[in-house]
């Protein structure tokens, strides 16, 4: 039994559930373990000792929402991590966790591409938490003239979900979009990334099994105590 | 610098602090992180191969919300869990996590003492998250009547932050708290816990350099990306 690949209807249609009165999850609660996920993915990745400076890149949306959780569990990790968010998100829960975040000093770069292209200098590697199965295209500022610095800096990048400027379902047909070597797919992989061939892990421990086998998802089994488990070699297969 | 050990009421003012405007947590947060660690304490110490049946046992407060959402990560880690709560929390969060246990078929024990007796003869170990860092004795109704079972079951007991039954800072003085084998004190150890000899972990990987500063609270390192670190020899030093 296969992994299956999501469409973004289906992804969403998930997401839903979980946060349902049925599902009973709350935003927070699914943020948290889901930027957790994202911070131990890059941990277990890029050692601290070697690349300690994280650029972490968020969009306005609920992804932006996960790569600020991982942000702080990065700094809380040994991490000298870093935000670009051009566009914060106006949801309250963003304000909140950007507040989480400046209390354990993390630095917002101001939003202008030359910062970004400053911080792209002195950076070791990039968690991309821009766009997230909700993306849409075209891309709009100022991500059109973010997305190219980020590719140019030719640093490690660990995407989640979606690599940002990817197509959720067409994937990376129209060459636009950040090429990552780390793919953190959350709940279960997005149709978009089955020609995916770099390092892909799953996150996401939380759907329950009944979900998993009403959707017929076929998630594998997570080591441990672990909240992300290596999928690299079952995606490869697909 | 050694570890310091809180008070009940400076435990109170750490929890306010990262809850207020300005630590800018979610309940929703904290309790995921802190049943998180609870459920990794567990899953560390306790292999699901060996000691696979849990029996969560929760009390009406905060507490008794961490050991839900420890519930629910055990049971996603493989472990077979079944919940001991007498006396729901009023709480809406309460009800929330509750669903979310009853999502992934998590049985929850009717709240006469035969059951708990019938319950804890088919359980391998326990997590005590009945009594929190805000207990005030004496002991109610009906944990008067479980904590004895509990002890009399002779089973491994997991305690969070303080032992039930045992003061939050005169320790178990009174003779009439569990004995648990394995400790995780969340955020900081309490006062009541200096006596404490046997395995102890500490949690609460969410505590901001400054608060630590500002309480000297001594925090210690955590190993790579864990929620939680042991601190077993650290504390027996003190």
């Amino acid at each position: 039994m296969s992994l299956r690949y999501l469409s973004a209807r289906l992804a969403q249609q998930i997401d839903d559930e979980l946060m349902s009165a049925a599902g009973a999850f709350s935003l927070d609660q699914l943020m948290e373990l889901a930027g957790l996920a994202c911070a131990q993915t890059v941990a277990k990745v890029y050692d601290s000792a070697k690349f300690n400076r994280v650029l972490v890149c968020c969009g306005p949306g609920n992804q932006g929402g996960d790569g600020l959780v991982a942000a702080r569990h990065l700094s809380m990790f040994g991490y000298k991590t870093t935000i670009y968010m051009p566009k914060p998100g106006t949801k309250e829960i963003y304000q909140r966790l950007h507040t989480q975040c400046k209390n354990v000093d993390i630095a917002t770069l101001p939003a202008d591409s030359e910062s970004l292209r400053a911080a792209l200098a002195s950076s070791d590697v990039i968690l991309d938490a821009i766009f997230g199965f909700s993306f849409k295209g075209p891309i709009r500022a100022p991500f059109d003239d973010a997305l190219p610095l980020i590719s140019q800096s030719r640093l490690p990048i660990v995407s989640v979900d979606i690599p940002s400027g990817w197509d959720v379902e067409a994937g990376n047909e129209a060459g636009v979009g950040l090429n990552p070597d780390v793919l953190l797919s959350l709940t279960a992989p997005k149709e978009g990334v089955r020609s995916f061939r770099g390092r892909h892990f799953l996150g996401g421990r939380f759907v329950p099994k009944s979900m998993d086998e009403k959707f017929q998802l076929n998630l594998p089994a997570y080591p441990g105590y672990e909240q992300i488990v290596d999928i690299t070699e079952a995606a490869q297969k697909l």
